[in-house]
């Protein structure tokens, strides 16, 4: 593939040490021009869930790109690392689903292959620290123009690690969805896309009743924070189109218990 | 105006999500060659004050530069978008006087547009995300060299939602005054400039006495933080050149009880 | 020295405020062309120790660059501020040992000059931040092609602050170490280089037994995290090849009391 200009990065490595400086500096040395942006490096520690949905939110307003993304509880075992072709983009890191959503998002894998190339990584490589020593220096020959066959060997795309979509069945009247996560501000994004919601009877006006865990609570469903009063909850299309759930000016997550993986059913009235 | 080379980028959406990363992933399209520079995403969420003290403080030390803010409880709302021209910069974000503090030190609004011209927005925009939908996208626009009034609709600039300006009377020997903003270390800054301390008497090696909600506490007024033990309040002239009072080592915020707002008494002995 | 393309920022503080873009934008506007890498700027307040640390492992990664850290809790005071000169590389701080540690690890201190022209400072200097107003205006120009010895007065090497090294003795099957520091995940790093592990015993497979304060616990010594339980401690050769002390999924400071200068005596059985 062509070169590619733009590098983004998302781990759980957090902020309060140099892992993350480290990564751009094997990059950088190796790819002098190329723009490397943190998508984020404040993943729950090897939330797999929440980084996939978190790279899936932020991968559609790139160019072509290479995506380095890691959360690997399983650095140093036998899962491998991967770099997978989807939408004109290439997407680097451990093959435990983290990447799945956002390559399917993208359109699916076209190619993948798996990093066993050696000659690619640092000289010395750890157990602990792929990010630096494998994903980034892969990553920056791939983004400076190396074909993808040469970072290791083809696999099959249908053997990649995905994560199970989310339950979603529109009723009449409503839906039974689940959680799918939780942003910085505990609003809760739904597996319910946006522009089903009317198929789900949601339109603005309405009022909707989701029931989790025995537990019921009507909310309006709006089209912005600013038409319920502060401390309310609201239900609402997010700014990525999906159903989701807040309260205006606090936490819905925290307020209703709600959490990844949460089932939930939707009665509009 | 001439193309601008920088932008600068203020917000309350936090760094544990996607939302900044695809706001200069928005910009970077419309303008590659752009540099951006993140401020600061961690003002409290809503804390439009807050947000309007740490722009003002940082402006002065940009070249000229769009700078795009964005703290904004309204967003989606009635209130307009806008873009100011001040001080040769331009500033770019939500109408709700987040803006006001730094044009006013900049030398005050000379023209402004309400963000009118949906053509330079995203194709599709949201109720909540304007950072990404519209300030971004036409942020980058204009620091590419598009004129400001093709942005939208000139408006007055005596009609821009402005903050009110905090109280500070020097009287002989003191000042009325008002915690203007506190910093991440809970260092808390008052709203008496440090060029007119002298005229309030406050002179390293005096004593102020400071007085509120019934309280009061004696602290020195000194230089610099090396000069009380660690744990003891002081009084002192900031980075930005305000009258500030800290604890060395601690956080006067949290041991005095104090926030922005909050009205204060100086007497020196 | 031939100019450098890159200069790295460490500090304390923190990404609340808008100190870190200030010299940012200070930096830039003195050396346009410069690539700015924020290490951390999360070191907790006044930690020198901890901030060596960091500053120590990121740097090897590094291209030669310009280093700039700033931990000072001196600052204002007789403290001087130096850059040295090391490894090909330049770093500019506090002379509180905050650079010892990355210093030595470079290679040792070639040339040092206190900085004391003040023609390369900023215009007005204020005596709390000297970040904005000394270091990152003298750091941007030494990037920039200005001779080290233009920066201020030529100082001894041998006079610079330097850490007391941490203790590390290897024993017949184990040895006498101290805690060197405490990521941000809670892994401890000891003070006895991975490389000399062997000679102390250290080989996977074994269990090795702290002792600290009179208190003991036997853990494993293990190439990766996947090798124990979640919940479950371990050592290991850490990323920057030292021994260190983890919790799998779980914070190994915290859950056995441990910090920087802990003294512990290692058992290989």
């Amino acid at each position: 593939m062509a070169p590619f200009h733009c590098l983004t990065f998302l781990t759980d490595y957090g902020l309060e040490d140099a892992f993350v400086a480290v990564c751009h500096a094997v990059a950088s040395q190796i790819a002098p021009d190329l723009r490397i942006t943190d998508i984020t490096h404040l993943i729950p520690l090897g939330d797999i869930r929440r980084g996939a949905a978190v790279l899936a939110q932020a991968v559609p307003y790139f160019p072509p790109a290479v995506h380095v993304a890691v959360v690997d509880p399983g650095v140093g075992t036998a899962r491998q690392g991967v770099a997978v072709e989807a939408g004109g983009s290439l997407f680097v890191g451990p093959d435990n689903g983290l990447l799945s959503v956002a390559v399917a998002a993208a359109g699916g894998a076209v190619r993948a292959v798996s990093l066993t190339n050696r000659a690619l990584w640092r000289e010395t490589t750890t157990a602990t620290f792929h990010g630096r020593d494998i994903f980034m220096p892969v990553a920056a020959r791939l983004a400076a123009g190396l074909p993808l066959e040469e970072a290791g060997d083809l696999v099959e795309v249908t053997s990649l690690v995905t994560l199970p979509p989310p339950e979603c069945q529109i009723t009449a009247g409503g839906a039974r969805v689940e959680v799918v996560t939780v942003d910085g501000f505990g609003n809760v994004q739904l597996s319910l896309p946006g522009i089903d919601a009317p198929r789900a009877g949601l339109i603005p006006g309405r009022t909707v009743t989701l029931t989790w865990d025995g537990r019921d609570v009507a909310v309006p469903f709006v089209t912005t924070f600013g038409e319920v009063a502060p401390g309310e909850p609201l239900c609402y299309r997010d700014s990525g189109d999906w159903v989701a759930i807040a309260v205006a000016g606090g936490d819905a997550a925290r307020r209703f218990g709600l959490r990844a993986g949460t089932r939930m059913t939707l009665i509009v009235t």
